[in-house]
């Protein structure tokens, strides 16, 4: 196995099963920091630059919280459009890249263009993460996510995962490497205009990805273990959500989880969701044993500890 | 005496006498700190989580600086505007919370919507504190603003509270709430638009709490111990502060301390303000022995450390 | 000379030669640090408070990482204009220096309004250091360069400085006021509405600097050690870079830096730029042996720790 010292993490494609195994080995060590609420000083020593290009709250908090609880520090921005003009925003990655390598020993990047963390890498003489890149990948929130499943099922083969949303996006793509590393059979289910790219396609189908496409939730409920969902509408951002009564009630009852759809489904089967959410998952949901994305939480924090651990090489 | 460790501070409706004195001792015991610019290492091991859903730049930085004073480390966000739409700012208090109780050991809320932090506080695992909720309560400013006076008066007993501002603000609120846990007479003055709202009167006359309402500052300003002020009126925030040649003198005459007014103060008598101001608050009061806000931002931090250390339990 | 600890660094004006050394030789002991990617704890005590009224994240940054690299930690703001509409940008400076003195131990300010930090310095119980005021100076910035300078060619004395960009900028202020504690010889190039201003070149006249004004930077290359610029055309903010393509080829040609006029340049010759550029200098010259600019941002982290750490008292 590669080693994770000084390793970039930016895409899933090509990450190995026993890749994944280490990292949930690493991230169960790590955890108890978390959950006991202490900060250790496995990184007191480092600094953790985020280079958001556009804001995304959830996933910036979750790698700071992470790298503070390893005792390190941060530094960085959280939108470029706030920079200076001509600051980050407009100039080449590279020119930026050759600034933030030395505020501090990791970058971890969100960019609202496919590929920049990519173009970062290749001029950055510290570690850089990808934290979602336009359209392309997310790999820190499906790591998150495996091992969430991987936490409450004890495993990841054999598993029927049940995607819903829109698979143009991040998330599915990364998804869709992780799993195509485990015995998992997938079913997607999207809005026509939302479902899987056929040069998308071709990449699982190279992968052997064993997949199928169905139209609504209730024709693959029944043999789901995990359900694993995003919106798949978007909400009116000119209004705030006080306002928005006429958001409620955009999904179409085919994507949409509900209590009445999970007593179709199977007693110990769970759903994940990174939030923010809009009525595909309403909150009747929440109070039932199925729903584990509070868990999903906790675990973006841990899976953050376990990836700067060992990108910083503190973790073997 | 309730203990303070794990508990939310939401309002100061039901604080009690010996809770502000408790706080206000654990206050003394941190000052050195502050006062010598040093950092304990008293919550090395605590994150604080900033949820300003408005910007308060100084409310913000008044509790981050308490909490880097302790030892400990901060993250969170500064304005909910400029996190991804539908992220924080649109989604629900519960779903948020349930991402932020996992980014460190305590919360500390301000929300343009009155009551936000009582819901967060429902659903949070780590205490919840109230930095300001809409027309609602201001608490950790008002604690700061008592502490303040019973440093300078060495009691809260006994003395004459004049009050200016808009009265339907949260600062007033937290604030009459404290002084009817003393023996404290307060005259109210304000523009009539702006005057105590009659449902309010009814929970401060439950409370007992010994009040009249003058109209100018002249016919109150005699018998004030303690000058407690705010704006009556608001800048035109459209403009900077050079362009804004009208702002200036837009405060009427009844509702402004001047160096004139405060020649028929009494010697002794304290103003408060916990800034910004517009013209209700003259600059060449400044200078006299009646000005305490800059003591009042220096115990801003302080009180914010106190409060701190009480809810993470590190202080009894 | 003069002691750093608690001395407010404003202007280069008056700065002395060994002043600038001393500053070097503090920077030599720090960047170890820097270079080997630790954290120190000579300022674990201490609080940096980033008081920035524009945006600039190279400047911003270069600062936190400063801090934390010495084990201090930072709060503050970086948009005046993301703080309550009142609240820093509107009010006095000396109101809002009265509260940000207690939030930390050291202020580093951006204004967009020149003498700011002067102003801020005459209120402030703790140093405060200028990091861009309007079109006054940028000390940090030139310290930065002139240290690059100084490791670079192991001497500031007998060279000869050509000078690209807006003559009426911060940096080429700062930048004359420091050549003129040198033996150098300054040549200015500029756009004629771009020139020295006749105010200021009465200024460096009274200091005696040693300079000439050319067209183009061909007919001064040949004799040049030191290449120092800055854009002289700005971005079209309005747009993407990716939008941009208009924006390419703006800079005319005789204020523009390419590998054609480097060949007619001294082969020791170095180029420092403190970024970001727009097309005055090309991507071309990147790999060449004159680029000097990626260094000059590895020692913008590092002056600004000699400075923190001498302002702060920690080493002398």
């Amino acid at each position: 196995m590669r080693s994770f010292a000084g390793r970039d993490i930016l895409s899933l494609k090509g990450f190995e099963r026993n890749e994944f195994f280490r990292l949930f080995e690493i991230a169960d060590r790590l955890a108890p920091i978390a959950r006991d609420r202490k900060r250790s000083d496995l990184l007191k020593d480092k600094t953790l630059v985020t280079a958001f290009y556009q804001p995304s709250t959830r996933t910036r908090l979750a790698h700071e919280a992470a790298m503070l609880r390893l005792g390190g520090v941060v530094t960085g921005f959280s939108d470029a459009k706030m920079t200076r003009a001509g600051d980050f925003y407009q100039e080449s990655i590279k020119d930026t890249v050759h600034m933030l390598e030395y505020y501090g020993d990791v970058i971890v990047m969100r960019h609202f263009k496919q590929g920049a963390p990519q173009e970062a890498a290749k001029w950055a003489s510290v570690p850089v993460i990808n934290a979602g890149d336009g359209w392309g990948e997310h790999p820190t929130q499906v790591l998150t996510d495996m091992y969430t499943i991987w936490k409450e099922k004890g495993t990841l083969d054999g598993l029927n995962f049940l995607l819903i949303g829109d698979m143009r996006m991040r998330t599915m793509h990364s998804m869709s490497y992780a799993m195509a590393q485990f015995d998992i059979n997938a079913t997607y289910i999207s809005p026509p205009e939302m479902s899987l790219l056929p040069e998308f396609k071709e990449e699982i189908d190279a992968l052997n990805l064993n997949y199928r496409e169905v139209d609504h939730v209730k024709d693959a409920i029944a043999d789901a273990d995990v359900i694993y969902m995003e919106p798949v509408v978007q909400p009116d951002y000119t209004k705030a959500r006080d306002e928005r009564s006429g958001d409620v009630g955009l999904t179409p009852a085919q994507y949409q989880v509900t209590l009445d759809v999970m007593k179709k489904a199977r007693q110990d089967s769970i759903i994940l969701h990174s939030l923010p959410r809009m009525d595909e998952l309403l909150p009747e949901v929440d109070g039932t044993r199925h729903a584990r994305y509070w868990e999903e939480a906790f675990n973006g924090v841990v899976m953050r500890m376990s990836l700067l651990a060992s990108v910083l090489g503190v973790m073997e």
